[in-house]
């Protein structure tokens, strides 16, 4: 799998409108975006890190995944996205070594990225994203 | 505080040597770095990720704080490392916030970079470690 970097890191928290202050005020980070991802429940709010991204997730039901992950483990870091060029291969290789996949194919995301989940027990209990680089992007750096 | 970016995620494995293979072998990382850090009684090994490096720790002995993260939570998403300029600054700024911290004043980690522990109890659940951007490492990028 042809890893680039790391797209963001998803973190789970209770409320957005705490925890966003608590981003911009202590540790000095913008909030360019927050968006609702109807799919898996959740409001979300990036900031920009470099050439990576935090990822706030806030459940909008109990019975979401973010709302569960907090429920036993508590806030903090939830899952680890890698960009990749192609995550319908990606995940075709991943099962071919025996990866156990949450996402058989990709499906959309926030920021309208094509993404998908490993599932944690292959991956050493980090719940891994796989989302696709947009090519769009790839041209602007480019030109 | 002006955080550049992630400088690494640390993620907590019972075994170096059935996690490397993990990150080669799955996700096609390479491992470039392995370290014993005695003053927290792990042995880390580290992997580049575009601009940032992803961190395993492996606990040394049963009461270091990784062993005890292990035991409670399972193997899985440790911390995450920011770049800054200067981590004493850094904490001088953080605690007159009110940022509860691990460790006053800086300390030698893993890569030969003066890091500091924030508490999590102040930054939403996720354990922060600050670090310092290393001078040479500017100046080689630059000529």
């Amino acid at each position: 799998m042809n890893i680039s970097r790391i797209e963001h890191l998803g973190i789970a928290v209770k409320s957005l409108d705490e925890a966003i202050p608590r981003y911009e005020n202590i540790l000095g980070l913008k909030c360019y975006n927050i968006e609702e991802v109807a799919d898996q429940k959740t409001r979300t709010a990036f900031f920009k890190v470099g050439m990576t991204k935090i990822e706030l997730l806030e459940p909008m039901s109990e019975d979401s995944a973010v709302a569960k992950f907090i429920e036993k483990k508590g806030e903090g870091i939830h899952h680890l996205a890698f960009s990749v060029p192609d995550v319908a291969a990606s995940l075709l290789e991943m099962e071919a070594k025996g990866v156990q996949l949450i996402d058989k194919k990709p499906r959309p995301g926030a920021e309208n990225l094509n993404i998908a989940f490993l599932h944690p027990k292959s991956t050493g209990g980090v719940l891994v994203e796989l989302c696709e680089e947009q090519k769009d992007a790839v041209k602007t750096s480019k030109y």
